[in-house]
């Protein structure tokens, strides 16, 4: 059963200042098989992409560049950003975002690159 | 393809602004089969469920009420609140309310429930 139900809504920013390690995501819904997480990220990402899913991306606070091999988008708070799948990206923020992550369940931050910002999954908050 | 690739981020709440009719759901972007949907609500919506989905309701703006059978969940702007599917819920909201909606493309509003606040689907906007 959804662990929201019944009768508790969730801010997704309130729940970020509960972590405290960057490049983290945490679980907090789920809607059937995708999961909404929160993570706090600064600096540079590495380029991964995700062969079998799009991934959403909204900002809470601060400013997301999002580059692609090709190009970037610049994303402010309260922006949504959808990467199709199988497109190289690779996020980065010159100062700390908070983001919503919406994707399905069991996807891994780092998509086909493993290494050591590769983090385990399924972790609520 | 995913629309807003490449390069274009959407900004659901000044999407809404573009919206001139309440309980109409626009298309901003998509996620594998999924969409997310502004919308601009106002008053009661009809009781209705949707059996063979969750429904993940995000807060834009103004303050926004989901009745249940058994309860109710008080949503303020930034909140998350997901209503497991088969489960009767009823939108309220005193003063307009824009709303980010995410499910799988092809809901209708009214879930089970057919009337004059059923919308047409798959309109983008």
């Amino acid at each position: 059963m959804n662990p929201q139900h019944p009768f508790q809504a969730v801010n997704p920013l309130s729940k970020s200042d509960r972590i405290d390690d960057l490049w983290s995501p945490r679980v907090i819904a789920e809607m059937n098989d995708y999961q909404f997480k929160v993570v706090r990220i600064e600096g540079d990402f590495v380029w991964h992409s995700h062969a079998d899913t799009d991934e959403a991306f909204y900002v809470l606070n601060g400013q997301l560049r999002i580059d692609f091999r090709d190009g970037a988008v610049e994303l402010e708070p309260g922006d949504l950003y959808v990467v199709p799948k199988g497109v190289e990206h690779k996020p980065f923020a010159a100062q700390e975002v908070r983001l919503m992550l919406i994707e399905p369940k069991g996807v891994k931050n780092t998509g086909d690159q493993d290494g050591k910002l590769t983090a385990e999954n399924d972790r609520w908050i």
